[in-house]
């Protein structure tokens, strides 16, 4: 059960509204970087975490904070949007560098919510669940909210590089200390797991002959330079076995061959055999193939 | 530039047909956990890659690698949907015990593609990139790998449970020890840029009152168990600072105040003048505001 | 800022997990009826109010009211979920009474989420937040509301007549009672603006020669029937107007001409070739092109 | 069956093409606010109605007259885009404030349509039907309808103020007037039905202990103001029940407690027998269940 | 402007109803092979055609016709959605197979619509306008709609195929002759257009070294048997030119060097500096570039 | 299995970077008419063919070649976006009939993807493979293929009318020439099959009755030009009849009745009510209602 207190996690403050910021802002509350995705992320975790309580506890607790990070986003970006048709704002927007910089405006911005954030990204497309990573594993859960704060921390550090105004600077450097704060928060919950460098699930080895497969760097390109690091050389970070380059030729299987279908799929196959109009040589190959399954 | 070789990545057998589990491994395929991810993933990061050459070439050498394991899998479905109506596979679909586990065949494997695999997940749901991780910044992107990784090779592991085929269970073998590799090969290209435990982007240091925020465990909840773990105590794993439990009252901002829109918006403000109860202060503004504009 | 308490919004009891039934719950979590759309409906919208305090605040509170209807029922998902290939669950989900009113397992439950709710639909589909109006007007939002309280208490009906189970039908039963109140909630928010049965925005009138259009019934059909009701007779409910039978043909305007493309455009060699200058001009040719083809 | 008249339901007149209002009229034709939302919710509303006649005639006569409209929207698309990179459109277009207001234009109008309207909304975002609501229950149906034409009539007076084109300004008046009584019709349907303020779907009523909870608010936030409305005091609207303040606390359910889950769903479990801080109670059932399974 | 008929655009009779088949018949409506897909590829192309008016009201026709269609398969939905939980249909969809043959019933048919259609595929994923080709190049459409029959009259037959009820089975024979003349009709009007064999657009044409790379079939595999066809041999089909095999080899272009970003991107560049392995020649560049930038 | 080249498929070079055409060329990457759309096409139909092995072989190899065209795009964009904050870009973003003819940047470039390119189309709409053809029919797919290549091209034509670098018009024109080999090559694939104008799928006849409905066009509109054209007269293109003009009216079937749903459906009032056993007694109950109402 939740519960919302009417102060903000944290300070928003919006000197000079920038609509195009607004835009820009966007992206850190719908996009795949955003935080309805961590909020979300953390919260299904935690609801399904059928393991120790601390850490269905602590995804509850990080997940809701990432609602009212939320809650940060939206306010400024309707502090953005403030007095949008003004004189003063209209000079943010017509200036050439900001456009060359960031884009236009949102148009969905005053034609959908009347100058207030939307649930999209700087795009302007809908949040879509399909970004949100519920793995039921818990080592793997963690490791996709570590990558989650990653690509979020850089989002956000990218956003500050765009903003001059004092106001967003403070609340994006705010965001991106919590991000760090997260970033090491999974990090640990991983190092507490006992799993820090273990593949996920931790309890499937690969054995027998999977072995040699599980350590092998196989070099699908003609560039020797994809094999200059330490993931051919030394020990595996899970200390079970020793990175190695391997030949993917060596397990190739052979080329696959299909059953012919049915009737009643109407895949044209039959037309194979009835139609022989400008084939020659292959077309007897093919027949024989296609008499021998029906 | 790509080349195809008709031998597939490994062997795939199936010795006993099952649609329904056709429709399972679609998930591998199409789902955020799958292989149409993880390809285009790597390959986009290592197109974007403007760092050193072996980081990108490692890259597109394992995106073009899981090319070969769509490869794998969708002849793997086809397989599975070989003779769909025949009777003997129509035994396997209708024991109630296949159903109880899996749920029913994907109609579309008969209706769209007539006996093969489509560019979707185990729903039906098209792929949709929007569960790519494309962070343009090196470590992010590595953590977005690892992650990937981990949620694949849980959903390989779950989809062996599921299968008694000795073809079937060799492969996902196969594929969950490729996964091993590929989660260490990610964790080691980090160690290799000297990142292990360093927070993406690692240019971007938390300094000044924001250091505070970066460390500290804030408890959006009234569970005390969520600050029973690694991450209220101990040093960072960055090694730049020292767990604790914050308080987030203490950096609280004051509620939002936005200002009254202009009436070419719309938004029912005319509302704003004749529904006055409790607000104080904002109000003359915001009286002002509109008055002005309207 | 919101705050997490480990009790539930009401109890959650499973008595007998069917893993069919917890399928069927994913609709009221991630379905365009569901608990992530009012969530997010009403927080984005009070976030965006630039209005009376109370409003926003009042969506505020039944938003965050909302996140908790999300826990509880991924929580009954879980439940449900609970002990999957038990056999005492798979009689229940091989009963072929349950399959014909419900359909089979929805997979990823298992295969991504290890038994446990996602933030998708009862079809798998994930969660799409364009299903999610923020108008920007408060009549308008409030009208949505009421809409989306009425589909999702439809839908909480129809999910307490497929389940047997004392504890769902009581978890049911108390969501039906709060959609209650939601509905009455947000019509009471209408009268409460005085807007009862304005059209949103209700600041705009139709004057002049559109007001005829305003209250007049069009039949687009050739069924008479169509006009037997309210909609045609007596006033209007706005009290501006009277509803009356309107001919759409009485307003019908010429057949639009476009003009002919630029070249650049390659739209087809005929309509190239028609590309002049001012709209006159165009129009011959395109004759000329017309009567030439045809 | 459908029939096409050559005449427009309107005139389309457009004095001053422009590419960027272009853009902002796709909003109505493709956005969850616009024509294709509506023309498919009221046709296949009308094809599922099970109940008297006339409301399925009366809906299949309006879903008809909207693909006329978004035929007028698509027209006045491409008529803005006439002779696009002409030098007259491009005053309008690199018009700094027209861009202040409303951004760039659509570039998939060139690249994908070539001068002409998409099934899409301002943001290119393609149309889905998520947003459609199909409830199955006549007055969830109408409400939602009522909604719709809500958000619609608002973007429609969003966009009249972004035009000086007096064919354009006409155009939209008209669209106006007529969602005005869109809105009319659908409230007077309901009134016809007899269920003006009740709560769909209306054969459902709240019994015993639940009635208690279907007409009190539930204050989830720590602002008084919250309360200070219609929705607290009162009648119901319905004339069923009394408004109130209740106390969420007073029915919260206890914390859940889900059962360890089974080996092969791979979540980590282990981890649970090696971290136990702060667990209590629940932990010696998950360890049973757990040692009882692996 | 539109008008609908009481009568359907043909007889719509369901013997058995059979909810399991209604999920079938969903793929026509809702999927990227049915009629929701043509019905607006057809109007929005005809909306945008510039050229001559025979094309476009043809368009226009047939996209009428199509709606008509939409209309049928709602019907038939409904129909088979009859009486779902009596006795007499449980037999159909308890029949096991009937589940082995198309799976279970889509729960949404009960959950959302109250046995009825809805805008979706026969896996409830809903419509989404991605799939509607409008390339604004009359050929280029022409050859979509060639293909967007093909894909649905494939379906059609497959889903007669599916039932033995002589209703459906009439209703679909109906069906597939229209689609029969659609594909005819599109192929009638390039022929018409005189681009039979021309590729679109056909005023592009490949000049000078351009030419050589127009008709050469680059086998990008290790299989000879890739170009045993007519698309190595003899003259191409547009009469322009010779079809051969060609080496991808002798056009290919250097390995591409990408300019290293400014600090403001955070790619975690600097690690560039300090992470040389295996790099020669370009880091120098890199880091000048670097340099000057930051 | 796939493998790896170092070397581009063409020479990649861009004189003068620019962020705005980065966009565009987003459109050919991850549009519908784009290289992801026909790459997955191409291989997932070749995994599916169950027919002769050159067609298998051919599809993968042309496939092949497309992943190719999406590795040039993306450095193609890469390379427009190098230095994309320096004074020379800004230039030639924040020139004003640039913005005129394309719109601004897309801000994702930056924020999301760190100068690279996106899997998403020019308006940042991730790829959705909804859009995808798999259709199981040989000639169908080739016939999808066809005007896959036919959008493919007509977008290629413009994007080289968008930009006056030398580089990106000749990467374009050869990308238009292989554009023109791939129409061609599918059409004679066609022809090679036997079926230059057979309907899709060529196994299905038309017979008896409905014979007569597979050539004649209808004509749901009031337009007699929709019916001057070679799709009225003449023998079909498949030589099994002859084009004619065709009555709608006269296949007309009668109005649709639906039963009343049963109560556990909560329809609404009416509906309800009307709910009996068989299809008979439903009917009179429904009049009765209807006749009560009207």
């Amino acid at each position: 059960m939740f519960h919302h207190h009417r102060e903000l996690a944290y300070t928003v403050r919006v000197d000079k509204p920038n609509p195009v910021f607004a835009r820009m802002l966007q992206q850190a509350i719908g996009g795949p970087e955003g935080e309805m995705r961590v909020m979300n992320q953390y919260l299904f975790q935690a609801w399904g975490t059928r393991g120790p309580k601390k850490y269905k506890d602590m995804l509850l607790a990080t997940g809701t904070e990432e609602i009212g990070h939320i809650e940060l986003l939206a306010t400024a970006v309707a502090m953005n949007l403030d007095g949008m048709p003004s004189e003063k704002v209209e000079d943010v927007v017509t200036n050439p560098l900001v456009s060359a910089r960031m884009g236009g405006v949102e148009p969905r911005h005053f034609l959908s919510a009347g100058l207030a954030a939307m649930p999209s990204d700087a795009n302007g497309v809908p949040f879509n669940a399909s970004c949100i990573d519920v793995a039921g594993n818990l080592t793997a859960n963690l490791r996709a909210n570590v990558a989650a704060e990653a690509v979020g921390r850089t989002l956000a550090a990218r956003l500050r590089e765009l903003t001059d105004d004092p106001g967003m600077k403070d609340m994006l450097s705010f965001l991106i200390a919590r991000d760090t704060m997260h970033q090491q928060q999974w990090m640990a919950a991983i190092e507490d797991l006992g799993d820090t460098f273990a593949s996920a699930p931790n309890d499937v080895p690969d054995e027998g002959d999977y072995a040699k497969h599980a350590y092998a760097f196989f070099n699908h390109s003609d560039s020797p330079d994809a094999e200059l690091g330490r993931w051919t050389q030394g020990a595996s970070l899970d200390g079970k076995g020793a990175f190695a380059v391997g030949d993917p030729r060596a397990v190739a299987g052979p080329e696959p061959e299909l059953m012919g279908g049915p009737a009643s799929v109407h895949a044209g196959v039959e037309a194979t055999r009835t139609n022989g109009g400008g084939r020659t040589g292959v077309v007897d190959k093919v027949k024989d193939a296609v008499d021998k399954i029906t």
